[in-house]
């Protein structure tokens, strides 16, 4: 049991956060007035400087992080069937796709070749150099809708996303000209969903896009029937790299300044939507557990930090440089908390942390249960990209455990926008993320690794 | 009840549909061989001459019968806020939308203009020529999804398309410069629904498009903070109207071959999505119950006369060409069924009768329960656009009650694709037309109006 002052603390913050409309204004700012905010682009640079005026504005103590960031920009992206069985006299069949972050642009006039269909790279392995060189290589594999109905949309996620990460350089290794990838993702609404990949070191960078799952499906229709030739034009381009930051917003301890529990989102979004669910909600409901501490006129016995990451979806470069900027001093940040995947109802927080730290955790559950997000999850790994250089270098993660089983219909699509967020279910976001670092801030002694 | 002979007929239709592939495999290739097949389009001219072809191999007699349709292509269709609150310097927010068919284009480099938002056309008088005159209209009028989940997709179809329909010139008479309507359909995946609408004679032809559900809610925000601009590129054209055509193709009655018995769907599409659900399935269920009635070697005793109309979408030209060419035989037309809402699963047919005329429909109730369709619904108004024209001289009309609970959320889309389409239901509408049909065809007095 946590002492009754705590415990009236905690009950105060639930109950404030389930009646505050902060977070949800704050997600429509960034979504609808700020709109996507890739790295390097004017949107992020708007974002940064933001998120840091507002925290300013509720007397945070704000600190730019200096974060270099890629800079690549989307052009044009287009895709059409010229040559397939069937086909009406000078007519092709248009494909709706997208360009993978970081991707190589094709010619300005594009490039037209056979369109080759593979389930797996054991497929693409077993036709060869002769079948694929001069090719456009398709990775069909399916997203596991029903995995992700089910609550396992990260596992679905992993399952497929090896194509989309791999896929350019296996079959660049082979010879393709370029490579198109099922987009990972539920959404049967011929919608693609981009996302990152990594050109491998001793593979050629030929132009990597996603499909729609329907687009997908009908290539692998055709080209069961006869050869199916492929005019695709993507001119994305890779500019400078650009100074960018986290935003850091602390409330100071008020008897272990030093001792830190971050609670963050990350800032950066994909380009096609305006990054509401990924992730303008972690940023907005980290935002309001500042907001909800200064009105509330509560003292935090640790500092709370707010960061705003910038980068996490294509480079990771906020979380590695916050961990090398603040090497000396990780022995001091007690938790890291990170929402990442959405603002659906929670049901409770899963936490990278040992036993004993668990147990100090357990007496949340009962200030949390009333929303029905009572679950105490200890989790095998670090929880959340951006936070988990700090977890492998011992810091403790935490995450909201969130319902995400419509999460991957949207992630990494133009889909990701405000309306699918609902606003009481962000307030809950924010209550489990409040109790959890506010408890972890007032606990008598430091929560143990 | 009707004779052992005709009840063991209805069987063996209703078993062989069932477990036939047919339909679907003509569906596949209307989608992904031909494509989406608007009148006027190659893909449309061609999707005649293939499904000619199909019902002669049947041998059927095939008539193509002259239908002369518009013939609207799409060109670019882009738009972007360019001035909003809160903007970061130098960007914009790109608006999804798509033209709605039979628009004139903006000029190629497109207009910028204010954009305001209305909910209703009282909405837009109050404003007057005042407020409305140089500005871009969007009529924000919301989609009633819980409606059309609870079935009643039609309905709110209904409520929401006037604004499609008629805003264009109500927008155009107040002196607005384009006008916008929330995309009329239940999708929440930034996809824009396109449709028809007419202009009024008395009114100036001005752009009109439609916009995401997503996108309206953004424009909505943006405008209750200040001032939005958008610039509006639509280049589409209206070329000379086309030749085209109904395909006609009978089987003809073993002992009234002079009294015709009508299944249908229409053959043309919009050109966003390849047209499954809208309406290739209601043609492959069509032409299969000739290949039923065929491969079965079963003899009606009335025509059986299987058409593929041209024109439903933009124009309904083909059903209007068939009741002025048959006009002079419509006595002779028994019956006019056509399935144009989707291809889910059939809960029995609704037909547009006289009370008589359903007593004599009643025992088919036991041959469809057997797969859930058992319902038989008098309604009080024609079933289904292409054959509304012969409704109206008085021939009965026939639908097929699909659910239709996701129909509007791919209706006029992009996504409008064969997965939508689940082979098992597919069949069953197979069912419900070939066993409705074959009965209207067999009973011993032909169907009294």
């Amino acid at each position: 049991m946590y002492s009754a002052r705590l415990t009236s603390e905690l009950k105060q913050l639930r109950d404030a956060a389930l009646t505050s409309s902060y977070a949800y204004t704050e997600l429509a700012h960034l979504c609808n007035n700020i709109g996507p905010r890739l790295s390097g682009s004017p949107q992020a640079q708007q974002a940064v400087q933001y998120v840091a005026d507002e925290m300013r504005r509720l007397g945070l103590d704000v600190q730019l992080e200096k974060v270099t960031v890629p800079h690549w920009v989307r052009g044009a992206e287009t895709g059409e069937l010229v040559k397939f069985a069937g086909q009406a006299p000078g007519t092709t069949q248009k494909i709706v796709l997208t360009v993978l972050g970081g991707s190589v642009a094709t010619s300005a006039d594009g490039l037209s070749a056979e369109v080759i269909v593979v389930d797996s790279f054991d497929d693409l392995s077993s036709l060869g150099r002769g079948k694929v060189a001069g090719k456009i290589v398709l990775f069909n594999a399916r997203f596991d809708k029903q995995m992700a109905a089910q609550g396992f949309g990260l596992d679905a996620y992993g399952q497929a996303v090896v194509y989309r990460g791999a896929g350019p350089s296996e079959a660049a290794r082979l010879g393709a000209v370029a490579s198109l990838v099922r987009s990972v993702g539920g959404a049967d609404y011929r919608l693609p969903h981009t996302g990152a990949f990594g050109y491998a070191a001793d593979a050629p960078k030929i132009p990597a896009a996603a499909v729609s799952a329907e687009d997908a499906d009908l290539i692998a229709y055709l080209t069961a029937q006869g050869p199916v030739r492929m005019h695709l034009t993507l001119t994305p381009q890779t500019l400078p790299d650009v100074e960018s930051y986290n935003v850091i917003a602390d409330i100071k301890g008020s008897e272990h300044p030093e001792q830190v529990i971050i609670v963050s989102g990350h800032l950066d979004s994909w380009d096609l939507g305006t990054g509401a669910i990924d992730d303008g909600a972690g940023v907005a409901v980290a935002m309001q557990i500042a907001q909800l501490i200064k009105t509330l006129g509560l003292k935090p016995k640790r500092t709370i930090r707010v960061i705003a990451w910038m980068n996490e979806e294509n480079g990771l470069r906020g979380g590695q440089a916050y961990a090398q900027d603040h090497k000396e001093d990780l022995a001091n940040h007690i938790a890291a908390i990170e929402s990442d995947l959405g603002a659906g109802h929670p049901v409770g927080f899963s936490a990278h942390i040992s036993a004993k730290a668990l147990e100090m955790l357990r007496p949340l559950a009962s200030v949390l249960q009333t929303l029905g997000a009572g679950i105490v999850n200890r989790s095998e790994h670090a929880e959340g990209a951006d936070v988990s250089p700090l977890d492998a270098a011992g810091v403790p993660t935490f995450a909201p455990i969130q319902d995400n089983r419509t999460y991957f219909n949207y992630h990494h699509t133009a889909a990701d926008t405000l309306d699918k967020v609902v606003p009481r279910e962000l307030a809950e976001n924010a209550v489990v993320m409040a109790v959890l670092a506010y408890t972890i801030a007032n606990l008598p002694e430091a929560l143990p690794r």
